[in-house]
């Protein structure tokens, strides 16, 4: 259920991951979660501070998190990747 | 005042910035902000991690705040930049 509104931020163009979470939120959600691993986290927060100051100015930042997630690599071998998790809510 | 205890982000490798974080806990800072723009936001939140897991275990994670900036290209022109602050403390 919570995963309902999240957004995963990957290879594609900033825009892309902004034009996601404003459709959410135009579909009716009241929370959006934005989610980034490794170097995709600067994408993540541009995406945040798009949303927010060029589309839905009524969104706040309800919560932002770090953490550490361990992922396994090609090669099998286990590897640290640090994680981003940005809560917009209305 | 408040930017006494203060590390910017830049281009060097994410362990200088580990050690800087670490020095300034070590000299007695009670709290450390970890400031960074652009392309180098991953790179302050996974010194934040390091910090946080490897080295200072008792450090917590008092405040995370993105916003935008606006800074002047080469050629003169406004560019927005998101930022981040990543607030650590005892």
């Amino acid at each position: 259920m919570a995963e309902e509104n999240s957004v995963f931020i990957g290879k594609k163009g900033t825009m892309s991951y902004v034009l996601a979470v404003v459709t959410q939120v135009n579909q009716g959600a009241k929370e959006v979660n934005i989610k980034a691993r490794g170097k995709t986290i600067s994408k993540a927060v541009d995406v945040a501070e798009i949303v927010r100051n060029k589309f839905v100015q009524d969104l706040k930042l309800a919560d932002i998190n770090i953490s550490t997630e361990e992922v396994t690599s090609a090669e099998g071998t286990p590897l640290k990747v640090s994680s981003i998790e940005i809560k917009l809510s209305k």
